[in-house]
């Protein structure tokens, strides 16, 4: 808090720690929520820092991926980053990776999450005809009566995959918002228009396996000379000003909305962003840490 | 012919017939060599057509994809079309798709083929270092000796494809022009760099598959950024008059080489198509179907 009130005030910490690296759906007992008593509120006295209180903790699904040993290119060693921006990445995937016309054919799984709602309304204002797929009926009607998509479909009630796409898309897909991988990937690169974009933003299917599923209809990249391409949100924080000017507009105009599944308490933490792996959440999971 | 000396002559014609659509690897008694007697090089009294006579028959790994009954977005069914252009794929696939530049690091397998002993000279001729893979050591010496690769291996003799290019390229890969898929499409990925691009040819490892083979790596699409991005020569007709502005100095001065395997007779024709899978050949098959 940067207002001085509380200066070398003496306070206790609440944190959520990894006992740790996961393996697998990662469970409420890989972490614990520890205290840490008589913190001082001070920085150090030549210091310019200030001191920040956090009120609300974010829980995405790339988090996963943070408490592996596994190196990665984007992320280092698991220690809390900036916040991500589920916005700035539906942007730069939707627009900069899709490259999207008026009138193309848009599919986006885990549609009902922080992201995919908003590619889904991005689709939307592009003139796209935009298919969404979540995990619950209750997901698929918030896509379809809240955020606008055109349709939606509830996965875990097709059994064959491939089938429902092209129920769906009897055209094919110009533009998939792939958030999931695994079987889904593979179902939609058959139903992939020629010269088609798969914009890769996430595999949240595939973050608890040790040994990722094989995508097998590759060969079909060639055929339809698909275009697959990764993206991660830390490419476009330079665009971050030119996301605010497009996106404000429309959130204050209600064209643009945004459903939050929030949370109250840090000890309720790890349930949270165990919940984002089974589906639990709808829309962006939030952790209230404390009140304003 | 167009000279009009054997106007109206009588000729027999020598042809390969597929018996049925192929499964599996293709056999040569998939095929049969018939003759058909007594035709008449005629053209119909009010046609303007030309007559021709086959000289060379061209064989490729995609025309494995036409002897199946599935659809191809690409190719109609098997009807003799076109001869292909390995120059014009191998330029289209490297400079469109790769944009490559300078100093980057540029992996080709079936490198002595047809079209990888071309990306590979490509490559040198932008100043990158270029690795090619092949499947004999008769294949890697002309990869070193006559198309001047940086380096080359014999990916038969390497027991962990992953090891093997950590070897040759232990800063990663920039440019991966890829033409088998399968194993060693799973292998490069996991060695791709940051921002890496792999412009996808063919996967002749899957061609005689009925299931082809899983790839399980794609997660590394994400945290790496990387570019999979397929692609076919008829994309590119528009620009095969700069395409052979382009190639042909190289050639007249001896700066781009090419090595062709040429056999004699149509009755030798399902030989060599079934040496494609087996890797027999060495560079471009062709057929000589009748002395010029």
């Amino acid at each position: 808090m940067a207002d001085g009130s509380e200066k070398n005030a003496v306070v206790s910490n609440k944190k959520v720690i990894f006992k740790d690296y996961v393996s697998g759906f990662p469970k409420e007992s890989d972490m614990a929520v520890t205290v840490d008593e008589n913190l001082k509120l001070k920085v150090a006295g030549d210091s310019k820092g200030i001191l920040v209180k956090n009120l609300y903790l974010s829980c995405d699904p790339y988090m996963r991926l943070l408490m592996t040993n596994r190196s990665s290119e984007i992320f280092g060693p698991y220690t809390p980053g900036a916040v991500r921006m589920p916005g700035l990445t539906a942007y730069g995937g939707f627009y900069e990776v899709c490259a999207p016309k008026k009138g193309e054919y848009v599919f986006v799984s885990a549609a009902s999450g922080a992201v995919g709602q908003l590619v889904g309304q991005f689709a939307k204002l592009m003139g796209c005809y935009v298919v969404g797929s979540a995990g619950t009926q209750d997901k698929v009607e918030l896509l379809k009566n809240k955020f606008g998509f055109d349709d939606a479909f509830n996965y875990k009630e097709e059994p064959d995959l491939n089938a429902a796409l092209k129920r769906y898309f009897p055209e094919g897909i110009d533009i998939y918002f792939e958030n999931v991988g695994g079987k889904m990937l593979d179902a939609v690169i058959l139903n992939m228009r020629v010269h088609g974009c798969i914009a890769v933003c996430g595999m949240i299917s595939q973050y608890n396996r040790d040994q990722p599923e094989g995508v097998h209809n590759l060969m079909s990249i060639v055929y339809k000379r698909i275009r697959i391409e990764g993206f991660a949100t830390v490419d476009y924080y330079p665009q971050y000003s030119k996301f605010l000017d497009f996106i404000l507009p429309y959130i204050r105009e209600g064209k643009v909305k945004y459903v939050e599944d929030i949370v109250e308490g840090l000890e309720n933490g790890p349930a949270a962003i165990i919940g984002l792996f089974s589906g639990r959440n709808v829309g962006k999971q939030v952790v209230v840490i404390a009140p304003q």
